[in-house]
């Protein structure tokens, strides 16, 4: 039977790939994803066939990676962090699903895509490796939001924006800037000013756990659009999140309200 | 210097145990956790001290892992799934930063406290193990809410789901139910069902990746606390969430919305 194994390889360091995602990419015999993930993976990826296509063919990645499985091969679609969490899973569930309803999905051997066995296997997501690396940002309430409007309209987001502000969520932006968008991060500042304290703990978390790891701890009247990039996780804490310093060590982390027990 | 690992092992199968994880163990002399979770990870605890204490004695185990840390003893300190999400990690941290403010922590070592070396190793949730599981159900944004009042008053976890349901977020319930607690599961459901379809889909996942594990997949208005328990995780799909059946192969997933520009 055909395989497709749907991997998330976690943050960057190799630490953090669980054995789960190394069997699969190891019993592939195809892999495909963006270079660099590649490159993070170091000698794991060494006799395979690989596939590339430039960052924004996220459809046409999920497409050849289930043409590729529906030809016989054991194929691994790889992503960093988990797979599953803005990434390529769900653009392989919503082609299966195209297909299913019998919709044109650009494949002439969609039919057999029905036949793939398909796994996904879940990976450290940026927000997880980020808060461990402060201490415990996600340990109460917590959502995520992708400040990318290329699919999700502005408003939508904005909406959600709101809705985490009044909930007092502790929030991980992901995509918070890219190289053509860098007004959405700002933007979400000032609405959750309206919110919660200017004082709140920011993590800034860049390149997380990777040889060029930077971690900024802020709070979030100074948080600002230029000090982060495409390869930059944001979370805020919520308006109990508290920041620590211990002789030069600075911890964040959200308290779920034990100490109000001793 | 005496090092305390805050370690999170995942949802249960070793195959999600990260390297990291794993190391943290390996080198450690002492573990504190709940007896059950010592068990998932099989002979990779021999010869260790184990500290085990009840549940609901949160507090005493964060406690006991600085004070064997601060005596000089290698430490994890260790629970399933993401210890950084509603688990350990921000506990040790809230009890830091209650000795720093030189409040009463009932320890007599409090002081070292200070000195140790503290790392946190996220580790893979249940949230992750069970979207997964069932195809990309965090596929676009989400949160997580624990539906336990024993910490947080009933009326702020309400406002959070109402705000949710605004927002049109996934929704991981964690904590869904306990012995004593059921009514908390359905009084979600039904403030949601005025913000999303009766048809939303929803899994329901127990014991997530462990040999006894039961998944279900079902409706909102079907999700009765009834068929959960405190083993169990619960996730809503948002207005978008799709359930497709391929032969007998039930996937969830959430789109992003990228079929919209096939």
């Amino acid at each position: 039977m055909s395989k497709l194994f749907i991997v998330g390889t976690g943050p960057g360091d190799l630490d953090f790939l669980t054995p789960k995602a190394k069997h699969s990419i190891e019993v592939s015999t195809d892999l495909v994803a963006y270079g660099l993930y590649l490159d993070l993976l170091g000698n794991l990826c060494e006799g395979k066939t690989h596939h590339d296509l430039p960052l924004g063919e996220e459809i046409g990645r999920a497409r050849l990676a289930l043409d590729l499985a529906a030809s016989g091969k054991t194929v691994s679609l790889i992503s960093s962090g988990d797979i599953g969490i803005y990434a390529m899973a769900t653009l392989v569930f919503e082609l299966l699903d195209l297909e299913l309803q019998g919709k044109e999905v650009d494949s002439n051997i969609s039919k057999q895509w029905l036949d793939i066995d398909i796994e996904v296997v879940p990976g450290i997501s940026a927000m997880q490796a980020g808060a461990s690396r402060v201490g415990a940002l996600l340990g109460h309430d917590f959502c995520t939001i992708s400040l990318s409007d290329l699919l999700t309209p502005w408003q939508t987001i904005e909406k959600r924006i709101h809705s985490a502000g009044q909930g007092d969520f502790v929030i991980s932006f992901y995509n918070p800037v890219s190289k053509k968008r860098d007004w959405q991060l700002n933007t979400a500042r000032d609405i959750l000013l309206k919110y919660r304290p200017a004082s709140t703990p920011v993590l800034i978390g860049r390149q997380l756990t990777r040889d060029d790891e930077k971690i900024v701890i802020t709070t979030l009247d100074k948080l600002d659009a230029k000090d982060v990039d495409m390869f930059t996780l944001v979370s805020i804490g919520n308006s109990e999140s508290r920041y620590i310093l211990n002789g030069n060590k600075e911890w964040v982390y959200t308290p779920r309200g034990y100490s109000k027990k001793l």
